[in-house]
């Protein structure tokens, strides 16, 4: 028996979850390799950061979705380097190295924060790429809250209380939605005394003149509309540049009392693209034929965010239906091959777009020719989200927290959960053992009431 | 106005909630101070280890619990020292050190694990004693199997798929259950490959000779039957004496190999006792009066685990009905002295004690007079759990998962999630450039089917 083509796919987002899919029970052999054990329904990691899912509803092990497909097998570590004359990936799993070698590569390692050289940004923000850094946000946001609660200084508490969320696209305007009600719904409440009243601030600040740049004009207008109804403060035109401890500065030289800077502004392809030592094209992204192969790489293809591909209209943007659409293409392209038949160019098929922007409140340009706003977007958003999700059981609970939040404004996974190294037990809580006078100098004395 | 009595309660647990609880619109201010900003619901924590249950399902904020009662104030933050000659908590919250006077204390910081001084076990077992030890031992036994699934060495695959437990009490064997379901029914399936079967193991290992000290011996016998027919192997008689990387030794000599070590064996009092500077009682329990008061320390009161007091059977279990029914009466008490009333003396009104052993498996000692077992015990289980979680959607949330894990035997919360750093962004992923040449050294070479 002559070994069967084996493939190994790079990613399990959307675009490499959908290669695989597509690579199912057909005549080869497919590894998966992923940092996580699951694969990420990212258009909702914002909830997860605002506290209204919780990780797992979002997540799906990797291993249950190709449960029933032994051509598929898992394998979560980090590709440290690919050697593309050897034609092996170097991964490194469970603290050792291994080399996967290959015979046909699908790359879709996806994007990360791009921060456009600013390095205090880099440093400082928050970023919402993946589960690790929606739940940390969400811990962070929780601990400013605290922080705010017992605070006597009144600078530090308006720094504690003010959110600032950079970026336009969808992303900035679903978290500052989501943000805006977890804070004047829940937290404001909570984290209130009769003699220290917590007022938050949500503010969303956009480099550009306008909200949702591929959105006809209109739309950005009534995205602006809904957000500023809700209460969300808008500075339109006026690039962060700038960020400390406790404050940021924009260009215009206004500075934001805050310390906590969501990024959601750019990205860029995966620092994944540079190993496979070709030039790159803007973004950092892989340029590729139309049939995704990378020139010069036999068997090398590349898809979703981390890929460059132009149609009549530019390169395609870095959004789920591409990634998915090139995940399929990819590994319907690769099958062409084995069989000896002619790859297929990409073509995408463009449904258009939607964000919400909070409770009953949205936009959508369907198809990019049916605009819809408000209450029907919203409707439109939440059926189609739930639709996508993987799993049954994930819709259910996502369901019935939705149903939930609805109707009581309620967030119920407000938990500070911080974890312990893995693999490791916790180390025992120190004995808290300090003597008294040494560890009441220079303290306040509280009293409430 | 004269200010009015402040009380401080150490500990968001069962003791120090219920004694919240009932101060809650009494003529005081009540400050309770956690680590954590959520109480955790510990019965169901082995169902976060073993990835049936998310961790927000059996935690719930503090904040949220008193967030109609202004007159009690949630601080989450770890107390240093107890200034009981200036009546003055002194608390790390938010990087400052505070110092919170009293008229009353409440002390209520529960346990923590006692490894009888086996140094190996303290640094390598994993306990199961918060919601952070819980979803590390997820994700560390997520991590075993994904390390034997592609491990080529047989020694080290039997390593991480044999999970050993060690404690025959109530945890232990919950633990066991739900282990042994976890791995036969999903992890089995999902990491073998044809050439790579993975079989699992799970060993309960207990120093007596029988399981579940206090029940009379045929509900001892009735739960060591059940279990071992669910698959759990049962070691009786054979303590543990040493953890090493790969492997435990037991006191007959018995080697077993295993990367998972899970102790719920014994527990001690937190080691905030120490910090009052009187005699400790055996496990490191504050000897209290029967109003539970401590001797010498006018206005300071310890309750649930961390309190030492007698009836004439002896000392009071740690179990969270004693805390319960301890937090009351010393928020009772306390009331009382303010009035210029008599204090009351502590009796433990005993229901029982039940513990489920996995899939339609329980024993119960109702009012330690109605054995039950089986079916019967385990309906009685779930019925009693899912009405004493508090809030509604919790209880929603984890009716569906436990409804849907019951009829498909699955695991949905099969994440391994590692947090970042709390409160600063994760740092960029590293750009992965190794030099092929070095990163390929001492590799294998893997290809499947």
């Amino acid at each position: 028996m002559t070994p069967r083509p084996q493939i190994v796919i790079v990613g399990a987002g959307f675009g490499g979850l959908f290669a695989a899919r597509t690579l199912a029970n057909q005549a080869v052999d497919v590894i998966i390799i992923d940092r996580h054990n699951y694969h990420t329904f990212t258009p909702l990691l914002y909830q997860v950061a605002t506290a209204g899912l919780d990780p797992s509803e979002i997540a799906y092990p990797v291993r249950a979705i190709f449960r029933h497909t032994p051509n598929v097998q898992p394998l979560m570590g980090e590709v440290e380097a690919i050697d593309t004359i050897g034609r092996r990936v170097i991964v490194q799993a469970s603290g050792e190295t291994r080399a996967i070698p290959y015979d046909y590569l699908i790359l879709a390692a996806g994007s990360v924060s791009h921060h456009f050289g600013l390095a205090t940004v880099a440093e400082r923000s928050l970023g919402l790429k993946d589960l690790p850094e929606a739940v940390a946000l969400r811990n962070h946001i929780l601990r400013q809250f605290e922080r705010a609660a017992w605070s006597d200084d009144p600078a530090s508490r308006t720094a504690a209380t003010t959110l600032v969320v950079v970026g336009g696209g969808p992303t900035g305007l679903e978290t500052a939605g989501a943000l805006h009600e977890l804070v004047s719904r829940i937290l404001e409440q909570e984290y209130s005394r009769l003699e220290r009243p917590i007022t938050a601030r949500v503010i969303l600040v956009e480099a550009a003149d306008h909200l949702l740049a591929p959105y006809p004009a209109p739309l950005q207008q009534a995205a602006l509309d809904q957000l500023r109804s809700l209460g969300v403060e808008v500075v339109l035109g006026d690039p962060v540049v700038e960020a400390g401890a406790d404050a940021i500065r924009l260009k215009s030289g206004r500075v934001i009392p805050t310390r906590t800077l969501i990024w959601s502004a750019g990205v860029k392809a995966s620092p994944l693209a540079v190993v496979l030592g070709v030039p790159l094209a803007p973004g950092g992204r892989v340029p590729v034929r139309p049939t995704l192969e990378v020139p010069g790489l036999p068997g090398v293809y590349v898809v979703g965010d981390m890929a460059y591909v132009e149609d009549e209209r530019g390169p395609y943007p870095m959004v789920i239906p591409v990634a998915k659409q090139q995940g399929i293409l990819a590994a319907r392209n690769i099958l062409r091959r084995i069989r000896g038949e002619q790859p297929q160019p990409f073509r995408y098929r463009d449904r258009g777009m939607m964000a919400t922007l909070g409770r009953s409140r949205a936009v959508a340009w369907l198809y990019n020719r049916i605009p819809l706003r408000g209450y029907v977007a919203w409707v439109a958003w939440l059926v189609l989200h739930l639709l996508w999700l993987m799993g049954f059981r994930n819709r259910l609970n996502v369901l019935v927290n939705w149903v939930w939040n609805y109707f009581t404004y309620d967030r119920a996974v407000r938990i500070i959960l911080e974890h312990n190294r893995a693999g490791r037990a916790s180390p025992s809580r120190r004995t808290p053992i300090v003597p008294v006078e040494q560890a009441v100098e220079e303290t306040e004395i509280q009293r409430i009431a």
